[in-house]
């Protein structure tokens, strides 16, 4: 299935290209609370809304997907995760430049560590990337985003992909410079998910999928998900032996060559096979 | 105001020792929604829970202090920001071990830049840290603790502290290592913050208080926030120019010289002039 927030916080998923709107889905869920236990709330009650929305199906009104604006297919994000340095051309192509990627950041994924994006940063596609810092580089690193679907502590490599909801297109945006990655990579809407999260049942071997950007429909990166150096499962099982992991967490899986400088008016085309193609365009913040 | 989470998740307001039970404060709180807007509720509608807290006081039950087992002051963090590298003598002591402390990070605090820890490492001092990779150094580091109270981006250093609901004593457990400081400052329980939050119109001049940590009755750290290389004002200013700040957001402002390893069986005694004072016991994962 494939689900969606858009537009005003409508609850929806897409058919055949359709978003069918199944916001009363939602009654599915336990009332919010205050303290909220950590995790997004649909997330952590997938299955249930999954069945209310199927119920909900065959009566709901649907508009066309190009006329959709949307959010990110996870309301409230609690980590964001990154991997760094995880396809080969893209670690030779930061070798190769020190000057943009900093020589600060040595050896290989397992040395440098996973890193976090502030959920404050995460954004759909529909709001687009709003640039700060004009003097310095802003480049586009696209990525298979992960969601975690349940707790998950000290999993094995073998358990790890069974504690995944789904599936999605990222961007981890990147201000270029020395600081520490969680800083230049939180900038607001420096975070984009999208355009709908596609349980892990329907989204094939997210370990083979062919991954593709445009910038101004000219191709930047393209790669097959099967080249990571660090495969989704071991992701998984490395950051739950730091943290425990939560409905609605998010992994950014790391990025292949071709990352590079977008500019105001720039527009993104990312694709990802099995998934879907999102739009992303980016403006000057505060504009 | 000194405000606390304690026990089975009860609202308290801490006065001459004792916790007074103030629970009925929360429905002053509007209800709980899915999704949630960022933040904390409880800091977000700070002065109307003080005002309820205010009215509950003169017939509230209480305990002593004692007797508490306090959590975190704030139940549902956002954003945990660390500050590195933010007092003289804690840089000369990193400068002097770099085989500990890793050659990664070079230059000074502006350089380096902020860093984040997992929300979901975040607990209370009656929960206590739980070391993992017993083959690894799990340090200590002492610091003052900022909760942001109100939304903040872009705020200048001259209105920076007016964003602030108060202050507790954090402690920003770290295990040593080449990784990332995002991923080795965010396992489970190695962000501490206790043991109330103390309104910022209670806690006097933020920037002059005396800190002081012990380890099994020894000192360990001991300075005053005036040694801060980057005072708090400047750190809100910088962190709202990259991401916006939101009630219940968590600056740690940075540690002094003296970190040092801590072991199973361990006792941490954190006091802060004007905020308090908070135990907490070290043991390892699992037990």
């Amino acid at each position: 299935m494939k689900i969606c927030w858009y537009n005003q916080q409508q609850l929806g998923a897409v058919i055949d290209g359709r978003v069918f709107n199944v916001s009363a889905a939602l009654s599915a869920l336990p009332p919010a609370r205050y303290p909220a236990a950590p995790g997004d709330l649909l997330v952590a009650h997938l299955d249930a809304v999954r069945a209310a929305i199927a119920a909900l199906l065959p009566a709901a009104p649907s508009i066309p997907v190009e006329e959709a604006r949307f959010l990110s297919p996870v309301a409230n994000p609690g980590k964001i995760i990154g991997v760094p340095v995880n396809y080969a051309d893209h670690v030779a192509e930061a070798n190769a430049d020190q000057a943009t990627f900093t020589d600060r950041y040595k050896g290989a994924v397992r040395e440098q560590g996973l890193f976090l994006k502030a959920a404050s940063a995460l954004v759909g596609p529909s709001e687009g990337v709003a640039l700060r810092f004009p003097q310095r580089l802003s480049h586009h690193e696209m990525e298979l985003g992960v969601v975690i679907g349940k707790i998950a502590a000290n999993v094995s490599v073998d358990e790890a992909l069974s504690c995944v909801a789904g599936y999605a297109i990222a961007l981890d945006m990147t201000v270029r410079g020395p600081e520490d990655r969680s800083l230049r990579k939180s900038v607001d809407s420096y975070a984009v998910l999208g355009p709908w999260l596609v349980t892990a049942d329907e989204a094939g071997d997210a370990e083979k999928l062919d991954i593709e950007l445009q910038v101004n429909g000219v191709l930047r990166q393209k790669a097959n998900t099967a080249e990571m150096l660090i495969g989704l499962a071991e992701q998984i099982a490395w950051a739950s032996s730091y943290y425990t992991l939560y409905p609605g967490d998010i992994i950014m899986s790391g990025t292949c060559a071709g990352v590079g400088q977008v500019r105001p008016g720039d527009v993104m085309d990312c694709a990802i096979e099995g998934i879907g193609a999102m739009r992303v365009a980016v403006r000057a913040a505060g504009e």
